[in-house]
């Protein structure tokens, strides 16, 4: 390597300083580091219309999972938790549910059984639960849950349960010209009403697992009731196409936590040019809770290895992250 | 009526001016006239902070109808000419058609055995058609196509038959904080390489029609192929069901110009506050095509019916607007 003089060096500190400080003030909450280093580096490349790695502010488009990446999923994802309160609220109604392997293994809090199932039979069963509610009455329900709900170790309502981190980075890129997106395999409908304000992504900006709703007049008002049928499942290779059919675009960063958004993370890092594809790695016992390839929620294990075999950027919530939770003194 | 004194009169006519000067640059190719009028009132009313009609930037939604609203769509929905080549081409492989009723009404130009059909068997047969095209193959069909497919009446590209008037409508709204979508019978993947140009609507914000899409590894890469299904038809009854899916929350202002819009029209018109209701009427002859309750394309008869009983605005093509193309001399 050849020495360059020290007027270049000097030219070269005068010329960071501006940008170094600009990062300190962003993502306060992150530990400098390898993860904060390569998001602000990526960051910096395709917002500079010198780089070769620019891309147009309508194309930056960046995709977040919800449940693991953007707020707690442990010790249950937090819709199911409100399904379970609906579905005991429905049960009565439903004694064909008795034998049903879905509901019980949601009634005992069964983890192993419940992964093994998958989201399906837990969709179906709450679709035919809250079929014949207008989309009106069903957005109610939600909101009134998640005001009364707390989590059972936080004693906090669900909705503080966000990553500050994942906040910060969320508002770091908007301010950097991206538009974000979740990108969930939970339902739409239990997002909407609170991603706005926990992550300043509005309704329309929120893809996830759908049930069919149909369209019908009721005493003259036209309204939208739901159907005891799921027609989309947002999750794992159905990530890709609720992105294809929601956005259009291929995303230039994908943020996600387990395998779930392993092919949402394959479909980005497969585009020309730059991309960010990072995993939050659940590695903290004591903040929040530490799992990955054993765990039945949220489960890491082959994205973990394509991570690591692709330089995915794996960020460890343990060291990389000052706070985990906003509420955190 | 008290009579005001000549000052508050003055101030009134002061403060009137500029608005009155920016609603006469606006708009240019409407006439001055009732709808006109309606559409300046109404925009200034939600973009009012001091208005009880005021709207929050966020919340200003407009819905768009594309075919017969945005663009012609006589003689033919321009989707099924294009549909049509592609069943042309595809036709020797699959001699299962020969007796199907919409591929002899597509291949006869039979628009009243068309209509009679209506599109999904139409869109089935397509959906057979293209299965297997990953959708970046797909993609690159309908931009080849569109770049030599010609207007047989004007002999254009098929993206310059965009009336001006609404193109100025959605520049118009954009400029005042408003989101505009299209939500349309067609399918998404036939409007969004062209609709940012034409309209300044970008990928995400295409509502349509959508037939199913597969993830796959093909050669150790992720993509996306389509697959011999219809799943969801964003027409009539399925254009509320497409916004709710979407988009999320109730428009403050839809725009249409036939029955397959009239329940969007209706779901918009049923929500609280002020709201805008528009139905482009087909009633030129000599600048485009007259046409409305017998046609059977872009049918208009329950949504006249409903338009005028409920005081929405009714465009006269004819006396509305000054021009109709942006080709036009």
């Amino acid at each position: 390597m050849r020495r360059a003089s020290s007027g270049v060096w000097l030219a070269a500190l005068l010329c960071a300083i501006p940008l170094v400080a600009v990062a300190q003030a962003e993502l306060p909450s992150w530990n400098q580091g390898d993860a904060r280093s390569r998001i602000v580096e990526f960051v910096r490349g395709v917002t500079d219309s010198k780089s070769k790695d620019f891309v147009a502010p309508g194309d930056r488009i960046a995709v977040f999972d919800n449940d693991g990446t953007l707020w707690s999923e442990q010790p249950l994802y937090v819709q199911f938790v409100f399904m379970l309160d609906q579905l005991k609220a429905a049960a009565p109604k439903h004694p064909e549910w008795k034998d049903n392997a879905a509901f019980k293994a949601l009634a005992a809090h069964d983890k192993a059984a419940l992964a093994k199932l998958g989201q399906k039979p837990v969709l179906e069963m709450l679709a035919v639960a809250n079929s014949g509610m207008t989309v009106g009455e069903y957005d109610k329900s939600i909101r009134d849950w998640l005001t009364n709900a707390r989590h059972p170790k936080y004693q906090k309502p669900y909705t503080e349960l966000v990553y500050k981190p994942m906040q910060e980075l969320l508002e770091y890129l908007k301010a950097n010209g991206f538009s974000n997106f979740i990108v969930s395999g939970g339902s739409v409908e239990f997002m909407r009403p609170w991603a706005e304000a926990a992550y300043g992504i509005p309704p329309e900006r929120v893809v996830g697992s759908q049930q069919e709703v149909r369209f019908e007049m009721k005493d003259g008002k036209p309204v939208l009731t739901r159907a005891p049928k799921f027609d989309f499942v947002d999750d794992g290779p159905g990530k890709p196409v609720g992105i294809y059919r929601h956005i259009g675009k291929r995303p230039i960063a994908a943020f996600g936590n387990s395998d779930g958004d392993l092919q949402m993370l394959q479909v980005t890092a497969a585009g020309e040019g730059r991309r960010l594809t990072l995993l939050v790695h659940h590695d903290d016992a004591q903040r929040e809770t530490a799992y990955d390839r054993q765990s039945h929620i949220g489960k890491l294990d082959k994205a973990l290895d394509e991570a690591k075999a692709k330089q995915w950027i794996v960020v460890s919530m343990k060291s990389d992250w000052k706070k985990v939770f906003g509420f955190e003194k």
